[in-house]
């Protein structure tokens, strides 16, 4: 695997969040998670769906998206006990139907083929759990474009900690001013990469006023762009 | 849900273990698990396919096959550190291969059905993980035919302890003799169903001189068929 500056001073790197930059994350998951509460709900859990899928949420934010066992506190929450048949539905559920819509955004293949062309390396940097991360790469079959991939779970430090960015670019052995990050969160791709002294572009996002202030009073070096697509507009 | 006994005491019920008897369990996990290897020894891992797939062998033997983290250890063994990548690559393809192949054996649902025609109560006792059992029944679509699901995860015994069986009779409010054990394994199905009081039928199975002695010694009552097709012979 040729890592930057291996040999070459001028060589430069973008690293891309996954979750929400490359693939449709937050769609898939909510479509997964009502449709395993329809299933739950038609199978004998004694609340309305809109209820039930409520509850859920609001389990995913107590516990965190990466806890696996949202549904266990769900039938527990609402029956009392835990009832394994009414959660090995909906985990079914939510995984066939997350399996199913599991795309990347619209041209990410040919985004990623386009900046291996001009010669950058390619890295992730994800919150999440390395394998799960890396089981979406796979399956989406996009793996192979990646340098590295790092995650919070690997490093010990969740973005926007500038840690994670640093650990990133001492294993792609590339220099922050030539590498850029490419993000769909403000306080947690931009803020923390434009800290440990990187290029920025944020996708898949607006900026409200305050936020547009922040960029201009901390002197972020910020692009902004609809989608990775556009990338070949800058890069 | 009706249990046996509820209304009439000549409710009768049949026990079915789950794995490779219901389904073909240990088939369809050996093409998975060399379907992963092969991809893993393809994508870096650095043995040849058979040196790897013994070695995963050998890790399951010792964690046991519902330990889930096959893959993290045999990269660790063979690299010294494992490897994200491989493991979840591995992850993936056991997962897509054996969803790909789970099927209930052939005529299962005509038999289930021919034996609910017939007024008999269903459940299912498994050595197994809840979750991971509803699973399989859920997606081979059979979990409908079952009254209770009872596994050694849930009882705190395993079978052949005698524990298991009576745990699933109480919970059926099912009496021993009116009730018949279905297993493919002859000391952990047929045994310990048979120190409960229960009628049993051993399938998909051959039974030794060694095995038919104790048998006849322990005065077990038997039958064996080539499968639970053949259930609609002797019910």
């Amino acid at each position: 695997m040729t890592k930057c500056g291996d040999n070459k001073l001028d060589e430069k790197a973008v690293f891309f969040d996954i979750d929400d930059t490359l693939l449709d994350t937050s769609s898939f998951a909510e479509t997964a998670r009502r449709a395993a509460i329809e299933m739950m709900v038609e199978n004998g859990l004694p609340l309305e769906k809109d209820e039930a899928y409520d509850l859920l949420k609001e389990i995913i934010e107590q516990k965190g998206s990466n806890y696996d066992k949202h549904f266990n506190v769900l039938t527990k929450t609402v029956l009392g006990e835990e009832d394994p048949f009414l959660i090995a539905l909906g985990m079914t559920t939510y995984h066939n139907v997350k399996f199913a819509l599991l795309r990347p955004f619209p041209r990410t293949t040919q985004t990623l083929l386009y900046l291996k062309t001009k010669g950058y390396k390619l890295g992730a940097i994800s919150n999440g759990i390395t394998i799960k991360q890396w089981e979406k790469l796979i399956r989406l079959n996009i793996h192979g474009f990646f340098d590295e991939v790092i995650t919070s779970e690997e490093v010990g430090f969740k973005k926007p900690n500038r840690h994670i960015f640093e650990e990133a670019l001492s294993k792609m052995n590339c220099k922050a001013e030539k590498s850029i990050m490419v993000g769909n969160k403000l306080d947690v791709d931009i803020i923390g990469a434009a800290n440990a002294g990187m290029k920025t572009v944020l996708v898949n996002s607006n900026i409200d006023l305050e936020s547009e202030e922040r960029i201009i009073e901390e002197n972020i070096d910020l692009k902004v762009l609809n989608n990775i697509s556009e990338l070949n507009t800058i890069l």
